[in-house]
C-alpha cells in the first residue's frame, strides 16, 4: 500500500471483519452533565485482545501473500500491538515473533503468551527495540509489522472511526490518543473523508509529547523514552510514513498532565463502568483539563484499550 | 398487575424503552477457553444508573396513573434500586423518597442524590427498612415501589432476558444473581416463554442464601442480615408475590463462596474490561466454582450492576 485513503480503510474493514468485534459506543448522563456536551465513547477496550490494535494487526497479517505469510511476522511493541499481532498470526496459522521492552506490564506479556507469540525481551528504548526486531527478521525472513509506521496497520486502525461515524451522527470533534500516531493517522483520514467538517484532535501525555512537538515543528522530533503512566503512549518518535498524513489531516494535537490522566481514568471506570488503561484515558483528560471545550458539542472519544495490571491502581495508596 | 407473563414483560419493554439503554452482550475468548463453553454476558452494569434496576423502576413509575404519581414514590433499597427509582421519578417529574440502610456504599448514596432523591437513613435490617418506608408512605401518600416484591418491577427486570434472547440464540442456560428475587422472577418468566428448553438458574452468595433455602423448603425462609461482600444481595427474605412464580419457573438456585465471588469479579474486570460490582460476579462465580458446568454449553450471564467504591478493591491489600 503506497497511500492511505478511505477506500483502503474500507477494504481493511472487509478484510478484518470476521476477526474483530463491532465495539459498542457508550454514553454517560453523569459525564455529559459535567462537561455540558454529549460524549460518545468508542470502546476499543472491549475489542478482541482488549485494544484497537487488533484492527491494524489483522489487516496487516491478512494482507500478506501466502509466500510472505509462510515466514511469519515480527514486531516490537509495549504490549497491545504485540498481543494483537500474536492473535492475528495465530488466526492465520503463522508464527509471530514479538520483541517487548523489559518494562512492559505483566498483563500485556501474558496476553502475548496466551496467543502463542514468541517473545524476545529488550531494553526499553526505540533503538534496542528496532535492532532486536531487525535481527529476528533477518534470521527468520519474517515480515516486520511496525506498531504504527505501516499504512496497512494505520488503515486497520481507521476502521474504528468508520464504525463510530456510522453509528453516531453529527460529531463536532473526535479525540484520539496518540502514541506513535497510527491510530490518529487512520482516524483522521477516515473522519475527514466521511465528515469533512469534523475536527480530529490528537491527545498525548505532556511527558510523551513527541508527536505534538513534531506537529508544531513540521518535522519528526525524537524525545527520550517518556516516563508517563500511559504505557501505551511511551513512543520516542512518530513514523516517516504516517507523519505527512498526520500533518495534512489532523487539526491539532494537545497534551494532558499525569494527574488528569488518572482522574479521567477513574471517572470513566466509575461512570461508564468499564476498565480502561491509562493510555485510553488521555482523550477524556483533554476535556477535564480544558484543552478541548466540551460545552454544547458532540464529541467522539476513542477509548483505545483496557489491558492493565489490576493488582495496583494509581489512585489506591499502596 | 395481578400476574406476570410474557405479555406484561413485552408491555413493560415498550413502556421503558425511551428511558433505558439496549445494553451490549459481551464475550471473551479467554473466559470461553477457561470454561470450555461459550459465555454471553448481558451487561446491565452498562445500563443507565449502572444497574438493571432502571428497568423495573421505570416500569413501575411510568405505570402509575397521574393521580398516583402526583404523590410521588417511596422505596427502601441498598442502593441500585434506589438510584434507579430516583432517576425514573425525576424523568416523570415526581418526588422519590428513598430509605437506605446506613451501610450502603457511598457511591450508591451519591447516585441517589445525583438524581434528586430524598434520602432517609435507617438501620440495616429489613424490619427497619420496611417501617421507615411505610412511615413515609403514610405521611406523603407516596406509592411504595418495593425493590423486588412488585410484579411491575419484576416485569421490567425481565426485559433484560428478552434482549439477551433476541440477540443470542440457542442458549442452554441463563445464570441470574439473586438478591430478593425480582430479576430472577422476571428472567425465568421471559426465558421460559421465549425458549421453553432453557434452564434458568439463580445464584446467591452462600452467606445470603435465603432464596435458595426457600426454594428447597417450598416456603419463604427468613435469615439474619447477611454479611456477604455482594451488597446488592443482602436480603433477608424473598417476597410473597414473586416467590410462587420463582418456584414454578426457576430450575435451580445455587450458592457461591465469598472467595469465588472476588476471583470471578477480578476475572471479569481483567478479561472483559468492564467494572462490575460484587453482586454481579456471582453468576460467573457459579461456573468457576463448578456449581454450573460450562463445558460445551452456551450460557447467558446477567451482569447486574457496576456501582461500587473504587477507593478500595477486594483483591488489593490496604
Amino acid at each position: 500500500m503506497s497511500s492511505l485513503d478511505l477506500a483502503a480503510i474500507r477494504a481493511a474493514h472487509e478484510r478484518i471483519r470476521p476477526f474483530i468485534k463491532l465495539t459498542p459506543v457508550l454514553t454517560s448522563e453523569a459525564l455529559d452533565t459535567v462537561c455540558g456536551g454529549r460524549l460518545f465513547f468508542k470502546c476499543e477496550n472491549l475489542q478482541v485482545a482488549g485494544a484497537f490494535k487488533s484492527r491494524g494487526a489483522c489487516n496487516a497479517v491478512f494482507s500478506l501473500t501466502d509466500a510472505e505469510a509462510a515466514h511469519g511476522v515480527v514486531t516490537h511493541s509495549s504490549g497491545n500491538h504485540a498481543a494483537a499481532l500474536a492473535r492475528a498470526a495465530q488466526l492465520r496459522g503463522i508464527t509471530a515473533h514479538i520483541v517487548m521492552p523489559t518494562n512492559a506490564p505483566q498483563s500485556k506479556v501474558q496476553n502475548v503468551g496466551s496467543y502463542g507469540g514468541w517473545i524476545t525481551f529488550c531494553e526499553p528504548n526505540l533503538n534496542a527495540r528496532e535492532a532486536a526486531c531487525a535481527s529476528v527478521a533477518a534470521r527468520t525472513g519474517a515480515t516486520i509489522v511496525h506498531p504504527f509506521d505501516d499504512l496497512r496497520v494505520a488503515a486497520g486502525q481507521g476502521t474504528a472511526a468508520v464504525e463510530l461515524l456510522e453509528e453516531i451522527s453529527l460529531l463536532d470533534v473526535i479525540l484520539c490518543p496518540v502514541g506513535g500516531g497510527g491510530l490518529l493517522c487512520g482516524t483522521a483520514v477516515a473522519a475527514k473523508a466521511l465528515a469533512p467538517d469534523i475536527k480530529v484532535i490528537g491527545v498525548e501525555p505532556e511527558l510523551a509529547d513527541d508527536v505534538a512537538q513534531s506537529f508544531r515543528a513540521g518535522r519528526r522530533i525524537s524525545i527520550p523514552t517518556p516516563a508517563t503512566i500511559a504505557d501505551g503512549l511511551r513512543t520516542n518518535c512518530t513514523g516517516e510514513k504516517i507523519f505527512p498524513i498526520i500533518q495534512q489531516s489532523v487539526d491539532d494535537i494537545v497534551t494532558v498532565s499525569e494527574e488528569n490522566i488518572i482522574v479521567a481514568m477513574r471517572a470513566v471506570w466509575e461512570k461508564l463502568h468499564i476498565v480502561i488503561e491509562p493510555s485510553a484515558a488521555v482523550a477524556y483528560a483533554a476535556i477535564l483539563q480544558g484543552k478541548v471545550p466540551g460545552a454544547g458539542r458532540r464529541i467522539g472519544l476513542i477509548l483505545t484499550g483496557g489491558n492493565m495490571d489490576l493488582a495496583t491502581l494509581p489512585w489506591v495508596k499502596s
